[in-house]
């Protein structure tokens, strides 16, 4: 499979040397992006076929390990699967902070917990290297677009430090706060979404039902209080059963699972999140992992 | 109290003879802007006191029952609490369609059911009045600055002919489908927000709790995938705790009544917005019925 990205205009910035860790269907094209902006790239995956593949597309280099990626990086990209995959790139004799020299940047793509961030940001300390916790919003169209929004965590300079490349696939990066609070903010972000579309899917299965067209519906709704980001995308994709990703319900089912933990630490009722994760299940145990979010719409659905 | 309306440029329209029946909340304002727009108005309402008071402030004229405000009218407008309202202004003796002459037009704004706009629109037919159900959406604020979203159901042609009325108070007036469609409308709407709102509280109170800076998750969430109307006003008042209504638990409750009622009808399943009546019935039963509708995010905050 080959993943192409959007051409994007670079803003002229010094080139870096980087190592960025994990290419799937967000990090391969972030990558990409941070090469055709005229960065040093190398980069490392599991499954080195891939990061073979990157190579040739875009003429960078790869490594055997995370800890040989970062070896010469003045700031190492991450952004893989949740916590234990993070743990296992960043840790351990071939992690990438074994690798890292001190003075360099650790950017954690990740979404993962805002506890793992705190939990890895105190062992970067103790070798001198930066930590920020960075998750990205805008999937795998903003990723390959170079529009990503990202929500950053951890010292307010280290994020400024990391700024100009994340420019390379970013809109938007922000600081939110003390290390997690990038992770939390994206938090924040899922469990609104969450709630929205449901009342979305419910909205648009009572308005079939009801026999209404739902085209005229959407119409007028779009320019009221209903009116969201979801019900302009994601509402005439629902009516044409069309729940291609996007965002599919395995990503937001882990999402979920992060959003549950911290709430349990830090007190949030969900009663909304929570039915919300319990459709998705079902969703999912039903053979939809793979379909997008919006596909919440089909038990309710007619046909 | 009195209400004021803000001015608004009217287009050039033929003035016409209008009979508006109830002065409430949405209803007086509604009134004025036909006033203002040069037509004959006559008003009824329920209270006399505040008809009187409408006369005063708009220089129109009012009348004892329903059927002598209809009497002289091309076109009724109503805008009541609810079914059992409506069908006492419309019906019996005093009722609108008792004084009101063939080919006449009677445009219903309230939010009721889509049933009671099909049982009035036999009445209508065989007394050879035009029935339209076209329930409105934009709150007090809309209505004042006459910037209200209209949803129209019956005949393609009586809407048509609302529609210059109905400018002096809309900015939007659609033809969404036979009797009863503006209605059912609503109620898509209605869902949509319960869902959307209760998910924008949940996010709301868990990033509070979880420490964030709400202004900065607020300022990067509606750059993305969680954007929406609610958000961008709602979330705000929500973090101040400033409940002003808005739209009121109490009327949210009676339209959410609505919607249950079609649903058992039309076999939809409501997992959410049952979920969130169910919120909303609690913060009524603690005296916050008449608080607005974002107070779901009150019994989630910490304080």
């Amino acid at each position: 499979m080959h993943t192409s990205i959007q051409p994007k205009t670079h803003d002229r910035t010094t080139p870096q040397r980087v190592a960025f860790l994990g290419l799937g269907v967000m990090g391969y094209p972030m990558a990409g992006h941070l090469a055709q902006a005229g960065h040093h790239v190398t980069v490392y995956n599991r499954n080195p076929e891939k990061a073979r593949q990157w190579c040739a597309q875009f003429q960078g280099q790869s490594a055997p390990t995370p800890a040989l990626a970062a070896a010469q990086a003045d700031i190492v990209m991450a952004c893989v699967g949740n916590d234990d995959d993070l743990r296992a790139v960043f840790l351990g004799p071939d992690g990438a902070l074994a690798g890292m020299q001190a003075g360099a940047l650790f950017v954690d793509h990740t979404t993962a917990s805002a506890q793992v961030a705190r939990e890895l940001g105190t062992f970067a300390a103790q070798a001198q290297v930066a930590f920020v916790d960075a998750p990205i919003s805008g999937g795998q169209a903003g990723a390959q677009k170079g529009m990503l929004s990202i929500m950053c965590g951890g010292r307010e300079q280290d994020v400024e430090r990391a700024r100009p490349l994340m420019q390379a696939y970013a809109q938007a990066s922000t600081y939110m706060g003390p290390l997690g609070s990038g992770q939390l903010c994206k938090m924040v972000n899922q469990i609104a979404v969450v709630g929205l579309l449901q009342g979305l899917a419910e909205a648009m299965a009572f308005g079939e039902r009801a026999g209404l067209d739902m085209e005229q519906v959407l119409a007028v709704l779009t320019k009221g209080a209903a009116r969201s980001w979801q019900m302009e995308t994601k509402g005439p994709t629902m009516l044409a059963r069309d729940f291609k990703p996007g965002f599919t319900v395995n990503w937001m089912l882990k999402d979920l699972g992060l959003v549950q933990d911290e709430a349990l630490r830090n007190g949030a009722q969900l009663p909304g999140t929570t039915l919300v994760q319990q459709q998705l299940e079902a969703i999912a145990s039903q053979g939809g992992l793979d379909l997008d979010i919006s596909s919440l719409f089909r038990p309710l659905a007619r046909s």
